[in-house]
């Protein structure tokens, strides 16, 4: 279903219709509860009875992605009231809309049959998506509901990694074959009746369903029904394989403007396709994880989790934080005689460490990014390394000097400044070095590099920063 | 075009091909220089003749994309020798694809007639992407050289600020009437004889060009011919209009799963379309604009702009950290007395401030990707608030009672101890607000909560760091 009957602009309105209407559903509740007003005369109240019809009919008029739009945005408690009042037919539709997190909410509020019901309301592909979110049990009830060839279609689907093409991939081919006219092949799309949404192109198959090449729709349409398929189609389609990376895929729907795309097995017998909506949730999806995992955050936490199941999100990330903070205190420690003796030192020292982290990140998002982009190898290593070294001498020389300047005129001290001016320099040429090796050395060893990279800078400008400048302090100072 | 040559495999190995034959060519002009042959000596060597035909050859296989990508990952000297080797007729869409920062350096590179010829192989929707990187003149001189209908086209998409979808639609639309049969549209599109490049379907206007629908080139193929367009088509298409807010399309293409939708004009005449690749391409831009200005960089940079560049392109930002570092290191001054009575307090302090710090960015992580999503509005910003809260007394009663003990077993002073934890707490519950205000404000007047927010959260987190724990322990512990 493409075409929808909201139009977009109200789509805040509606989330803001759905409160109002549900806080006036829960008044009643709450004065009923105080009252001990037996419960079936609520139901019967006609101004209850008004809200709910009102609420239920503008959840059925909303489309199934604008439904977990408002189930996203809303608090546990009310979110679970919503979902109960959503048609159970749509429930399978919604699941899939929803993020990860949302879904473990809503899933944990359904007993086996309601989530049954809810599975085989999808395809294949779809059920492929969900099946991860699901209770055991149901899953083993859902493959025994399922067809063989459904059933092998689900389970090699969830057999594929997260990240790759065959997770992503569907099974709504529409196949013809080579050796037939335009003619024909039109009167078979009619007699099919329908195609499968974001189809815009068939998949031209031999009898072995080996591919041979693909017959856009538009070439379709404009093409002499008099011409054989093979006389138009494209031979070189761009094609992949179940186990390719997604994020390959995605890239190549980019760069080459795909709206579909076949894949196919190592003998290039076709298995499914992949559709742009599809790659779409996966950039978007990407993006998002990329932004929480450099905050130290998972995407289980959604807006509304309870303050336990965050801090437990959040925790791994805190504690690592605390080891690196213990140990640049212990740096400090190390110095505790000359903090004594100058106690000016104490006061200037968090903004050398501040200074090279803040560096040292840029630095690391530049770097993340081009190995994101695959623009980074052996061969630009050397004149990226240059290159931010460059940088940080710059910086360190100029914002050093106006730092030394400061330190000089606040405590009336040159060799004070001096150290000042050099400890920044240091530092930052530190914080350039990690700044391009940290990533470099993570991807390398097959991690992410988006992930954890910022700790690591962090920890190692601020003990580098303490050291750097407490070590020049009493060699020079004392 | 939606098909290419090369298979994604080997994009890569493209690019190592091209360095290897780069760095061949280089050498032997290299060579050349130091020995001082005559120029035209080399051109004449087989070796060097051979090497550049090779270059040549590959540049020319390889998809515009795919040459964009080559000239995004070669530094800058090696990347002007790859892009005077492009074909000329081939500049326009290599242009296209290439990110801002790198296009700035090509055209550079570039006089005003390698300009223009490059230019007038594009449509005007791919003209107003380039125009705003043109010099003044060559810009002048192409409105001089198109039609009045494309000038007027250009200068209207020029008009649209670049976060609005008039900045991204295109104007390759093809249009039929509804009173026709589908059998009269299928001999119309023959007519025409090739369709634009993603379209999945036919936008239906009357004679005023008001729009009427669309007719989805997949109904199209499966439909009686017999039947009227009025009767197949989708009467309640997504539209867009000119000013729409590009991210709010982008999350309708992706809600709605769209691959082309229709623009109209405020009495619903047909303007442009945009299309999913388009939609793609914005997603991808914002999603790096993010993550870049979090750290506090801006596009314009390359992986290989200028140190000089680079500077300037980081400056701001350093500035304003060193501004917050400074207030900060003011606040420690405020305390230099009880520092040098209890000298542990100065390698305690940066483990309070640290975690504040660590944990406000990610609450803001949070709220600014709920803001993002528009998932945040008045009415649950009190819950939002109440969990950060919850959040962080919990972290702050676990984590700073185990740092208190360690501040106790590393100093052998209890009531150090209870003061770190106090301060850690207190710091942790000033992240939490800060961290669910700033960004709510920043939205709030109209500003990108994603851009400094991490720095201002910060700021108050160091300086109240320091503040509440030096604080405490000046009352306490002296």
């Amino acid at each position: 279903m493409a075409e929808i009957q909201e139009s977009k602009e109200s789509l805040q309105e509606s989330l803001q219709q759905v409160i109002t209407l549900l806080n006036k559903h829960r008044l009643v509740e709450g004065l009923v509860h105080k009252q001990d007003m037996p419960k079936h005369e609520l139901v019967e109240s006609l101004v209850h009875k008004q809200n709910l019809a009102e609420l239920h009919k503008k959840l059925d008029a909303l489309h199934p992605a604008d439904v977990a739009y408002i189930l996203e945005a809303l608090p546990l408690e009310q979110r679970l009231d919503v979902w109960d009042m959503v048609k159970a037919e749509r429930d399978g539709e919604i699941l899939l809309e929803v993020s990860d997190a949302v879904r473990q909410t809503l899933i944990a509020d359904m007993d086996s049959d309601e989530l049954l019901a809810a599975a085989e309301q999808l395809d294949t592909d779809e059920l492929a998506d969900l099946a991860p979110d699901l209770p055991k049990d149901v899953l083993q009830d859902l493959l025994d509901s399922l067809d063989i060839q459904n059933r092998e279609r689900l389970q090699s689907a969830l057999a594929y990694p997260e990240d790759a093409v065959g997770a992503l991939m569907d099974f709504d081919i529409v196949t013809i074959r080579e050796d037939i006219t335009l003619e024909v092949a039109l009167r078979y799309l009619r007699r099919i009746g329908s195609l499968p949404d974001h189809t815009d192109k068939l998949f031209v198959v031999d009898r072995h369903d080996i591919l041979r090449g693909v017959l856009p729709l538009k070439r379709l349409v404009v093409s002499d029904l008099d011409l054989g398929v093979a006389e138009i189609m494209a031979a070189d389609a761009v094609v992949f394989h179940p186990e390719d990376k997604a994020d390959e895929a995605a890239k190549a729907f980019e760069r080459y403007d795909l709206v579909t795309a076949p894949v196919v097995d190592e003998n290039n017998k076709l298995v499914g396709r992949i559709t742009v909506d599809a790659v779409m949730d996966f950039i978007r999806d990407e993006a998002e994880s990329d932004m929480l995992s450099m905050a130290g955050l998972r995407e289980e936490e959604d807006l509304f989790s309870s303050v336990w199941k965050s801090v437990q999100n959040r925790w791994s990330w805190l504690a690592i934080n605390l080891i690196t903070a213990l140990v640049a205190s212990r740096v400090i420690g190390l110095f505790e005689g000359s903090i004594e003796k100058i106690v000016a030192l104490a006061a200037l020292m968090p903004i050398v460490a501040g200074i090279g982290g803040n560096s040292g990140n840029q630095t690391i998002t530049m770097i993340v990014r081009g190995l994101a982009l695959g623009q980074i190898s052996t061969h630009n290593m050397k004149s990226l390394l240059m290159k931010e070294l460059g940088v940080s001498l710059m910086n360190g020389l100029i914002w050093g000097s106006v730092l030394g300047l400061i330190a000089y005129w606040l405590y009336d001290n040159f060799a004070l400044g001096v150290v000042m001016m050099s400890a920044m320099t240091l530092n930052l040429l530190l914080s350039a070095v990690m700044g391009v090796l940290i990533p470099l050395l993570m991807n390398r060893s097959g991690r992410d590099p988006a992930v954890g990279s910022s700790v690591l800078i962090t920890a190692m400008t601020d003990s580098g920063g303490f050291f750097i400048f407490l070590g020049l302090a009493t060699i020079f100072l004392l």
